[in-house]
């Protein structure tokens, strides 16, 4: 059996006494490392932490592994109970569909455990989940390369009065302070003055959660990602209430 | 303090470590009882093995209650710690924000502890969270009153290529196993040969998903709530490969 198991959004342990249960009782676990590993702290440290409560040796999968070497992993799975945890939820906002299949048409059965992801959790801003459109990625920008497919879809949603979350991509083996910064920039030549929330480390002790317009949220400091923005639409006054616990002051 | 704790979609074991963490040193604990309560088996047997995993009395807060005693609740609340337990996640499909709202007028510090909901444990039937347009809510229909509002999100969406969560409501003092079907015939007017996911007690252990044709989904029983719809907009190969899994064979 291979067993997909969310991890939540802040360490670890914000998995569930599902998840845990079924960790204590695999023979093998692996842990994606190629998403979200900045907001949960897996660095050789947090990754001892983890194994520590879980009681486990916990092997650390990057995307490379997981796409050479996924027939091993299936074929250990087809012997004996394996866990692959995902920090967040297994189908937020990156999907381990991929996995999933190829399990599946191997005649595998697979088990996932949910939790929390960016794409519930940013309901934490006020604003409502149902009122949003389609969720954008935004990549991170370089000196020679600023995409911006990305902003017909910002826009679209603003027109029909949608909220949007943009996730704002991480270089993994190179993370920097100025992703927010940079892609802000560039959103705020389009909508300076639109009412945004931006987030950081969501769902984390110390996340950050900041209401303002464009411009405005480009003078504030977040710290290290993982990095949110939502470009609000249409807002009601509940919406409005809780935003205003989030105001730039 | 007043803690908002997120249970998950399944039952009593899909509450994470954090979330058990701060159940059992909270000096009382509510659970609502007003949405997702059925998924949940809060029935009198379901109250009392959450009672005794999480080692604490649990009161139940049905709407009425937390409208009513919200103040009580608050002022509990300033004195010591509170827990408010939530089925799926506080910001999930329904919201929590009145009760936020007010204690944060009141200088009460909140903190919320996520966890899975609908919004992104539907990743599970394979088509992907980003590619979905606005959410509807489509209410219990009677044979007097079918509210037909929703109809027109799921047109735009569809017009866009986007996927689209329909929520079902369901009658929390009169469940019937006949709203997926009542609701389905009135979609299927519209939509007869749409790709659809039937999707019934998602999280739980007994969960259903199937895809097919709206007309197609009307033949299936899905057994007891909760249920929701997915109305598929453009798929692409990868989701296309996980619904086949779900197919009606």
């Amino acid at each position: 059996m291979l067993y997909i198991i969310g991890l939540g959004l802040g360490d670890e342990r914000d998995i569930t006494l599902r998840g845990l249960d079924v960790v204590r009782r695999c023979v093998k676990i692996y842990v994606e490392a190629y998403t979200s590993l900045l907001s949960f702290g897996l660095s050789s440290d947090g990754l001892s932490k983890m194994e520590r409560l879980y009681g486990k040796t916990i092997t650390i999968a990057d995307r490379e592994m997981v796409e050479e070497k996924a027939d091993s992993i299936l074929s250990e799975a087809s012997e004996s109970d394996i866990a692959f945890l995902v920090v967040g939820d297994p189908f937020g906002a990156t999907t381990h569909s991929d996995l999933v299949v190829r399990a599946r048409q191997l005649g595998l059965d697979v088990q996932v455990i949910h939790n929390a992801s960016i794409m519930n959790a940013i309901g934490l801003c006020g604003l409502q989940l149902y009122r949003y459109g389609e969720t954008v990625s935004i990549p991170f920008f370089t000196e020679t390369w600023e995409p911006d497919s990305f902003y017909e879809k910002i826009k679209r949603n603003n027109q029909l009065g949608l909220h949007t979350l943009c996730l704002l991509d991480i270089r993994v083996k190179e993370p920097t302070m100025e992703s927010l910064c940079s892609t802000f920039q560039s959103i705020a030549a389009y909508s300076g003055n639109s009412l945004c929330v931006g987030v950081a480390r969501l769902g984390c002790e110390d996340q950050k959660i900041i209401a303002g317009s464009m411009e405005d949220l480009l003078e504030i400091d977040f710290g290290p990602p993982l990095h949110c923005l939502v470009i609000a639409g249409e807002t009601h006054p509940v919406e409005e209430e809780m935003l205003n616990f989030y105001r730039i002051k």
